[in-house]
């Protein structure tokens, strides 16, 4: 038996706050999780599976939520993001992505065979995307090849910034640029609508954001891409090329939906989140750790720099395993070991009271070694 | 709560017999289910993890199990037929298939935009692929555009046939055509070595065969191909372009590990598995119910052709839907609703006991609607 270790930690992995199962997902891991039974009663692909309700959930409480017309099950964001850019591509032409980008986003503009152009980031300490550098960028890269794809990461996954994603879409408008927006971090934790944005492509990650197990994304898009993202096989007359015909087929779709009430209520807190993050970068910031990245912080995903934890990490017995071995001494799971002077953590879903314990736990840290030196 | 309505039946779908978690599996279904919970750890790729041992499972017990160099996680059995497709494909190019290729291999290949040349099959009843007609059909490709790949399906989800895939796999290597074996419906559930074979790529399912959550699949090669299909990102370094970085970053692949010992010991028992089979097929002939595909048969998956059970359905109550609805008050699962005339099923796993029960089940059924007519 693989034991996991920090399962009962308070977790401040970005990766994972968002994804922690509810108790109705544990229950449809366990029902569901036999191989292929999701398929029951298969009527030819996973999206019309009517019993377990795959078809409603997908064919209108999931893009009621997500506001698009259409929208589809993926094995994860990354996946959806290489869907709609391999039906996109076309020879030499570009994609264009902001520079705050997923490396999964350019590694899928690689692997459809399209080239990149980069949307640059300001510098320290806010690193954001300005929206109309989206103009620039198409406009000169026009004068190369065909931009047939822009991409905004809303937010981020290293600083938490949100760039102006509505100014983008008018902007990829203008151009006739279709806009694909990569809410992993975005979708099931705010509120998000695809219309209300005015882009053509939203795409979330399930294990990410959504209370699921993965991997698991969703697609969602306009309707006038239906027709060419999800042309179906010539000689398969109802199956979906880009997406090889199903692809979520097993339990992950199921904690996806089990979880889906829990997920709709929670992003009606999203403020209260925002809050929380806040004050705890606040908190961090009078320990004299510096907190990067847009300034008052709109998201849980906050990036760190502290010299003050560098400093420990020179002359400390752990070197800079030090800080990684004090929070796990506190059941405190998430900065990866070795980091002290540039951290990333996620206050997404912490109580209050789990916050001012995580804030105690640097205090208490810093003190520590502070007395030590 | 969604409850699967069918999980104490006996069960013999054949996407789902080869599938059923093992008790270990569900136990890590439950500690893993978490979104991202297996990158607790993560040194940058989902193989390089080493707490869980992702690592040692995916770099020595998976290639030694299927007798390959090298072994990647996939998100199942035809996302690695796309990943091989996609890499090796060229303008204008063909890959050979078997004519009782899975759809989705059919789909792999249109993804990959590679035309298609197929291998016939001989008619009713044995449907088989002869292995010297690959020798025919690739030298005929050949002379409308290069032959960049040959797939064989060993078996077939259809007939559950065995093609002589050693013969197939020499000729390939004559023609200098790399191949692909599909052994979906054959790793995990009997004796398979790629180095024994002689062929270049192995594909295998974990939801089908493999007592694993879905969707998770595996794909094996020779070393030769790894820098081509396991090419890496040019901007980052350490990611493959074709797994878009990680593949089952999630349960799914913590159950496949933790099915991994039930699953090598139990391959060793595929004689008593064919036995079954046969066993099975032999009772269904005697009560008019015949077997097509190859005979004796050499898996557990079988294809039926009924005449009786076809006649009962033009008259009986619930027309088309009569035999699901007596099997189903049998509580035995998996032949699809409506099918009386021709259906597949899989004795894969069931005791004696239970393939005596299915095969008396059939019987009465037979006796009731005899004496009704």
């Amino acid at each position: 038996m693989f034991e996991r270790k920090v399962k009962n930690f308070i977790n401040v992995d970005p990766l994972q706050t968002g994804g922690k199962l509810t108790e109705e997902a544990k229950k449809a891991l366990v029902e569901w999780g036999d191989g292929y039974s999701v398929c029951d009663y298969c009527s030819g692909r996973l999206e019309e599976i009517k019993n377990p309700p795959i078809y409603d959930f997908v064919h209108s409480e999931l893009p009621e939520f997500i506001g698009c017309d259409v929208a589809r099950i993926t094995t994860g964001a990354r996946e959806a993001k290489y869907i709609v850019m391999n039906s996109l591509a076309k020879k030499d032409a570009y994609v264009v992505l902001d520079a705050n980008a997923h490396y999964s986003s350019y590694i899928a503009a690689e692997r459809a065979k399209l080239k990149i152009a980069e949307v640059p980031k300001t510098g320290e300490p806010e690193y954001k995307i300005q929206a109309e550098r989206y103009a620039e960028v198409i406009e000169e890269t026009k004068k190369y090849g065909e931009v047939v794809l822009a991409l905004v990461t809303y937010p981020d996954g290293n600083y938490g910034n949100l760039p102006d994603v509505l100014k983008i879409a008018k902007i990829c408008e203008e151009y006739d640029v279709p806009l694909l927006v990569n809410g992993a971090y975005a979708v099931g934790r705010m509120p998000m609508n695809l219309k209300k944005i005015g882009a053509d492509f939203i795409v979330a990650s399930g294990h990410k954001s959504m209370a699921a197990c993965g991997p698991i994304g969703v697609l969602g898009m306009k309707e006038e891409w239906e027709s060419l993202v999800l042309r179906k096989s010539e000689k398969f007359k109802n199956k979906e090329v880009e997406l090889l015909g199903c692809t979520a087929r097993g339990a992950s779709i199921l904690t996806l939906m089990a979880s889906f009430p829990h997920v709709v209520e929670r992003v009606k807190r999203w403020d209260e989140e925002v809050k929380k993050a806040r004050y705890f970068s606040e908190k961090m910031e009078s320990l004299g750790i510096k907190q990067l990245g847009e300034k008052p912080h709109n998201h849980d995903l906050m990036f760190f720099y502290s010299e003050v934890l560098y400093e420990i990490s020179k002359k400390a017995k752990d070197g800079r395993y030090f800080l990684y071995k004090e929070l796990t001494q506190r059941k405190i799971h998430g900065i990866k070991p070795g980091l002290t002077r540039f951290f990333k953590l996620s206050t997404y879903g912490l109580s209050w009271e789990e916050l001012k314990y995580v804030l105690s736990a640097f205090e208490s840290i810093i003190e520590k070694y502070k007395k030590d030196g």
